[in-house]
């Protein structure tokens, strides 16, 4: 049971593209952003923050939740869906972003990747084919191949390799997809990997060899991954004009703001990154009027002033920056979850708003908007995804 | 401006009293839990969270407040209550607990308490009048007075020292109460505490010395602090018979469901103490079935199992115990919040059950059937409270 033809696009504004995924849980406008719920739950928060924020679609992650609960409990619970109480569409990443974190622990081979487990050693292989039923028992939506993802910065020849072992890995879970059967009575998209590092010729060879066969999306790996910003735009940009229009692009771990707002200009349909909730946790917020350090003493008066006065989330209804720095000062668990909640809504409302745009072709001028509060300051964000 | 007659007895059952304390943020339905709100929040909890709860009244302490934010944050603020949105009753504590936990970093003196912060070693002095003071900052609708806090075994000899002590920064206390001015427009109670260590004779001291002057409330101090839950139940029991029956009476840092109920039945009205919720940050929960520990590997695989099949809360609404389990055996943050939305919904449901039972004089089998599944096990639980 496969699933195909799932994207339509119903506007353009430049290259910006304004669509609708149709999903087996449900419909996601896009351009969308992912939150991050990695282990069978967005950090902090719980099932009923996460539909209040406006998700539409939620990312999980297959490493973890293979290692913990494990895959027999989320096939006896149904899958992730209700497993975390989250009715909408899912999109689980194969594992293979973690699997090659893990450095040391891990071993390439043609068959797979063999890696130890982070946490109690225990050997373990992924495949092309295990992954997809991993994905299977987790029953996401939206699955993704396993890929090799080579450091950022690793020369022509490893990255022209390593592209072609991903696809060949691509192939061979695009057999087993084809080839299974979705475990809860839903189907499930695939969506393979465009890889090539920083060069934009191995970019094409990747994006040849993976679309001789038809997908029903598919994701531009490989960045965010310690390349530099120009680096990440321009290869961005060359895939960006390259893709076939009719799929769904998404650019895997990416980003800030920024980065979301020139990807979606350039034909991004779909992100994800733990980087609203990873800094959420840390103290540091995205508002409309820029980046806000949380813990600032310079706030600790900050009465009756919202965090940020275009935020409609909780936190920004609640609170004023006065408590909300008092609670991070004091270090209370709950300033991450509220800081979380303003992070992700901020995320959302930007794609929200540059669909919006997108359907009314003003998209360069929301995007100006947008990021002029941001100024250059973030342009060396440091957003190294970690495991 | 003082408050006084704010409490009515409505019905009696044997000796547990179902009242209304009349406060100036509201009503509150006794007896009463009052879930702790240490430094401005309840941990790990929002301010809606804390309704949604159906908390009638939040204790504050004045010794984490006093030092952060601080009381020049807290005065512009316009108090505790909005500054923490929390619209209803809050009562505070004096701080004389937290700085005899101090142990050797406090000095004890006539005029009152000195001692370093536990967070940078700066000098403070709390009297009977500056913590009124503090208090007035925070705006509480009850205050406490500066009592002394000897440890749980503390010899005859120093109880009766340390009892008079406290009787005397009462009345001082008072003479603060009564010759100041509230900073924010409504008048603000304050109890004295009943001092004595297990001896019923010093007890009874502390009560003749105390109930001279007439207060709006009264409160049993120095217990839960090191001595047998024996000394416990007969100190309570002694005092029960003894305060008079027009003030309400206040149980500090008591106790377990177990202590609560016996201590109802022994005519207490008003109760607070961080088992609940720091019990839940830990895993240990409490339901309508007795202890829980929410780590336990059984719980793996109890899909569509509710922690509580009695409860209404968030948690046991929205999760089973499948995936509470999981949340915690990851520590998640979100884990240690669903936990305290539940053991604060329990200890709530506990009085407001026992307060329905008082009224139609059924206590006595009310509290028997709560505390069946609780058994002997919990006779000897660690409930030392800490800084």
């Amino acid at each position: 049971m496969e699933l195909s033809g799932i994207f339509t696009c119903h506007a353009t504004s430049g290259r910006a593209r304004a669509g609708t995924l149709q999903l087996p849980h449900g419909q996601v406008p896009t351009p969308i952003f992912m939150p991050v719920g990695t282990r069978a739950s967005v950090k902090t928060l719980d099932a009923r923050d996460v539909e209040e924020l406006g998700t539409r679609i939620l990312l999980g992650n297959s490493y973890h939740l293979y290692l913990r609960p494990g895959l027999d409990i989320l096939r006896e619970a149904g899958g992730l869906h209700p497993f975390m109480r989250w009715p909408g569409p899912i999109l689980t990443d194969s594992g293979g972003f973690q699997v090659f974190s893990l450095g040391d622990l891990r071993k390439l081979k043609e068959e797979g990747a063999e890696f130890r487990s982070h946490l109690d050693g225990s050997r373990h292989l992924f495949t092309p084919e295990s992954v997809v039923d991993i994905q299977r028992a987790l029953g996401s939506d939206i699955m993704m191949q396993l890929d090799e993802c080579p450091p950022g910065q690793c020369d022509e020849a490893y990255a022209l390799q390593s592209l072609e072992l991903s696809a060949r890995w691509a192939r061979r879970a695009r057999e087993a997809w084809l080839g299974g059967t979705p475990l809860y009575g839903h189907a499930q998209a695939l969506f393979p990997i465009v890889q090539g590092g920083t060069h934009l010729a191995l970019r094409e060879r990747s994006m040849e060899l993976l679309l001789r066969d038809p997908w029903p999306g598919v994701a531009i790996g490989g960045l965010s991954v310690g390349e530099s910003k120009a680096d990440m735009r321009r290869v961005t940009d060359h895939c960006g004009r390259l893709l076939p229009t009719d799929l769904p692009r998404y650019l895997m771990g990416v980003g800030t703001p920024e980065d979301i707002l020139e990807s979606i200009a350039m034909g991004v349909d779909m992100f994800d990154c733990v980087l609203p909730t990873r800094n959420a946790r840390k103290g540091t917020l995205f508002t409309s009027e820029g980046r806000y350090n949380a813990r600032g003493a310079r706030h600790a008066r900050s009465f009756n002033q919202p965090l940020d006065p275009e935020c409609d989330c909780l936190t920004c209804r609640t609170y004023d920056r006065a408590h909300l720095r008092h609670l991070y000062h004091v270090e209370e668990f709950s300033a991450m979850r509220l800081g979380t909640i303003h992070n992700l809504r901020y995320f959302l409302r930007l794609v929200f708003g540059a669909r919006q745009a997108i359907l009314e072709d003003r998209y360069a001028e929301y995007m100006e908007k947008c990021l002029a509060p941001y100024g250059a300051a973030s342009a060396n964000e440091a957003q190294a995804p970690a495991l």
